[in-house]
């Protein structure tokens, strides 16, 4: 395994870290409990893309994924407290990057343990949206992933691009760039300009309501 | 593993990719965020299962579950954008028919692991309940296996019949039939007739309430 | 493994699944629904720490964890029906006892199995904290780990203090007893007079809400 991936999947688990912690302060939350939802939305979903894989789950053996989530956090914190204006979308953006991370490492973990290309995008997707999914059922808000803006075509876009890139021969690290990059600009456009897809009838919705 | 092993499979995660891609139009959720609640229905509870039982989740090596969720959510998408009236109660049903290819299906794998009878009823139960209860948090709905009308006892019940029919020599197939159909008789006669276990007093709710 | 860890793994379950019962029960749940929260309160924690730690899942081999969910719901059933007033800290006061037997059961699990003392700690918080927090999800309250009061804080302090007794060559029992006391008390002690630990400065929240 590449040393690059390790930095990858730690700076993931910062921004994810630093997502759980805003998500705390928007919601009151105080004490340890941002702790708590800090390092759930930074391990939820690489967890649970572990556990699929029946691998020893990443954080297990390695103490740097808590220190990363506890700097993370505690920058935040100290930022918030020292900072008047933090701008609304400031936990979207962080929750991108987090994002863009989490679901290239995780389709290239699947490829490594033999799964196919799908079932590879699928669980790259998992390990990127199932950690801020946690976050919001936690902070009983409307999940990110169902407000629309591309959230989950985003990731299976990127997952696309990094395993065509990588059936097309080129170098691993570039591929995951371009990936990740393709991931996070079309998240970042999607957010800017709402974005979304109508798959039901705007008209048949309000009929049909109990 | 027999064969129609993988059919009532596919046809539990189909059935359950429909009623979440219903609950995802009941709660005006569009675009992406529709395959990623129909997927989550589908294939939660069985992941759960698997993952319990340590053994390889089913979709892990298998497309063909992708491929039926997609089919269902698609297929359901089309049908809801082309007629006016779906009946209120068409998730309820939906749900009833994928609880009973789950909680049989689950059971007999759990059986096929050595488990006795009554950690193989409970995990049938896991694997039929918890894709429909992380698809009810994710809409923040009151999850259905709390509004009653014999939610939990129907996979119990069904759970029982079948590894009673199993105990006297009853053929697998007869048996898993008989599970299904007691589970889903049960069950829509709960729906249609509202029928409930009430086990707290009602007025010593009132009186208590914080 | 000494036999005073099932008393104390059964105990811990016990007691979670009275504060299911309990939340079922505040939240007007009836008949098996409330068998479905108390189990998923009580088994939800040590579940996810037996499957992070790839170990078979505790109440697969041995059917007394679920008599004795089934003893704690059904005695707390009884207990509600015949008696007018249940002081409203009950379910708080439960919830700390299955705590303390959680969080030192799962830390010493994950030594076990050779993790570092941070790594144990945190799997030991993640196993006493998780069942109550899928508990508060499904009854779609905030989550107790959130409304304060050193919840999570408790949780690392018994889990650091019974890794220093060990490393200072304390007796396991001892150790354990100490552990669950220490945290017992702290978790009580804060419901009782309202600690809390406010990480975010009061008024920047005010501002910034969105």
């Amino acid at each position: 395994m590449p040393e690059y991936f390790l930095w990858f999947d730690l700076l993931g688990i910062a921004v994810f870290a630093i997502s759980g912690t805003l998500a705390a302060w928007r919601n009151h939350m105080d004490g340890f409990g941002v702790i708590v939802l800090a390092s759930v939305t930074a391990i939820g979903g690489g967890t649970l893309r572990d556990l699929i894989l029946d691998v020893p789950v990443i954080w297990i053996n390695n103490n740097a994924y808590f220190y990363a989530i506890f700097v993370a956090a505690i920058g935040t914190i100290l930022l918030v407290r020292n900072r008047l204006t933090i701008p609304n979308n400031t936990l979207q953006i962080a929750d991108a990057f987090g994002l863009a991370f989490f679901v290239i490492m995780g389709t290239q973990k699947a490829l490594d343990h033999g799964t196919s290309s799908m079932v590879a995008i699928m669980l790259g997707t998992m390990s990127g949206v199932c950690g801020g999914m946690i976050r919001d059922v936690l902070c009983r808000e409307v999940p990110m992933v169902f407000r629309g803006e591309l959230y989950a075509f985003t990731c299976i876009f990127g997952g696309i691009i990094y395993t065509s890139l990588l059936a097309l021969a080129v170098p691993q690290l570039y591929a995951m760039l371009a990936g990740m990059l393709g991931l996070l600009l079309l998240r970042l456009a999607a957010i800017r300009w709402h974005i979304t897809i109508p798959v039901f009838g705007k008209h048949h919705q309000e009929l049909n309501e109990p």
